[in-house]
């Protein structure tokens, strides 16, 4: 089940890749499917990019152009991502990856809506595209793999911390390495990646995330100015990277020893009493904060 | 239920401006103290903002400085974002803002495996924040307000078109207007905010979204270029904004008349034969893309 959550991650991350290069690259066809084709020979390497590849190189057989044009951007689905994304919430593990390739789903659906907003926004100024960044094709091109591949850790270590959290919960005791070696074995998110996570876990069985092993920290730390560039370069472009943008928050969110959810937990404690902790004593705090912030203004 | 869903979201999202402020803008508590108090005579003004204001004057009972700094960074949270997450996906409604703020919480959770995490990134080479932007400091303020209102209109859009189709779903015919008023009564998210969301609903009870909305849409194109900035200058600094960025790649993806779902479509269609339909023809169609891709390579 979580493969298929993963699986929806691993295609939206590819779409958003396409749409980065086709958008803000402006790259044909042939050029997507020469740069897909590349890339399979590398990190990448997997099932889903070589499809891909191959989905760009086809003509369309009923008109002008190729038919990846001529496909309605509706996209289907049949349940098991959102299973993931429910399943997650309930045992509190981010997934956030993989629930954004699921909202890109529902919000896909929505055509109509999507043309009519696109005509309000239109009227009120600007296009599907933001103006023109001029931007180095070949260096975008490399950007864009650096950045698929750093999501990707990122998707994974979500679906594998997942499967972990459960498997604890039912007491299954599931050896994650080895779930990686099955999906090689015929799947449809099947990849060479899937030995490197194997690896990962063969090192360090109780590895509390990928990112933290020191292979995929390496990676992305050599990979991280590329990722921003590419998510930075969508949004200026008024391009969605919902899974990218995503992948990169978590990344920078579990890699912070010192997050701002102090204040959330200051709010909490100031309307509902909710307690805290402290960073320098043990213990749960309250604090009247409304009582003392009416002295201060008195 | 859902109330406490876009409490959760305007909770993260003046959080994250709180640390942009912080860690990108340098600003000091007493700086924080008086730009919440200043935004809280604008479009923000709301009982969140006015108690974040409170919360940044009080001085530590305990020790030196402020008592924000001395609270630990780890939300606490009793299910019902956890529930809002869960009926979005029911529903097929796309909530990014809500659920990355349930996400937020989650890895604020993590407190040990961050500081551990933080450790690891380190010793990679990067710091929690990133080589120092050089910012305008009025500017950025400027640009954080404009990002925080725009991505709560996000916020508030998903919202409410989840009790919609939950309404729709159970017949309840509830008017979204009302509620509106209702939640202005005392309630946490109690803001001037909800007065424009009624007007928004007296206009068209039937609006498909907020953003959509003449006034809503408005305010946003006003506000696209300083939230773009702030999710930009954010990233690069390392600093993650989940609620912000998935806000604003909700904006993006919803108001695109063209998404690159064709791809995810087709990639369905390649390896499992579930049709697709196309822009120009009505009906369902597959293609037989591996055997085509195959005679291709010959």
């Amino acid at each position: 089940m979580v493969h298929n959550g993963i699986e929806y991650g691993d295609m939206q991350l590819i779409a958003e890749a396409y749409d980065v290069l086709k958008s803000v690259g402006k790259l044909s066809n042939e050029e997507l499917r020469s740069v897909f084709a590349e890339w399979n020979k590398g990190e990448l390497l997997s099932f889903l990019i070589e499809i891909t590849a191959d989905i760009f190189g086809i003509k369309d057989d009923k008109g002008e152009g190729y038919l990846v044009d001529k496909v309605l951007d509706k996209t289907g689905m049949k349940g098991t991502g959102k299973w993931t994304v429910q399943q997650a919430a309930d045992l509190s593990v981010a997934a956030p990856t993989i629930a954004s390739s699921l909202d890109a789903r529902f919000l896909s659906g929505l055509k109509e809506e999507r043309v009519e907003a696109a005509k309000v926004f239109k009227a009120g100024g600007f296009g599907d595209i933001l103006t023109g960044q001029v931007v180095d094709k070949k260096q975008l091109i490399d950007d864009v793999r650096q950045a698929l591949y750093a999501s990707k850790i990122c998707s994974y270590a979500q679906g594998m911390n997942l499967i972990r959290a459960k498997s604890i919960e039912k007491g299954w005791d599931l050896k994650l390495g080895e779930l990686a070696r099955i999906w090689k074995g015929g799947c449809i998110i099947r990849a060479v990646f899937l030995d490197w996570i194997k690896k990962a876990y063969d090192r360090n069985p109780d590895l509390a995330n990928l990112l933290v092993d020191p292979e995929f920290a390496k990676e992305i730390i050599e990979r991280q100015s590329a990722w921003r560039r590419v998510v930075c370069v969508a949004i200026s472009s008024g391009i969605s990277t919902p899974g990218m943008s995503s992948s990169l928050a978590y990344f920078d969110t579990y890699r912070r020893g010192r997050l701002p959810a102090n204040l959330v937990q200051a709010q909490r404690d100031y309307f509902g009493a909710h307690t805290y902790e402290r960073v320098d004593v043990e213990g749960s705090f309250h604090t009247e904060w409304f009582k003392i912030a009416r002295q201060l203004k008195n």
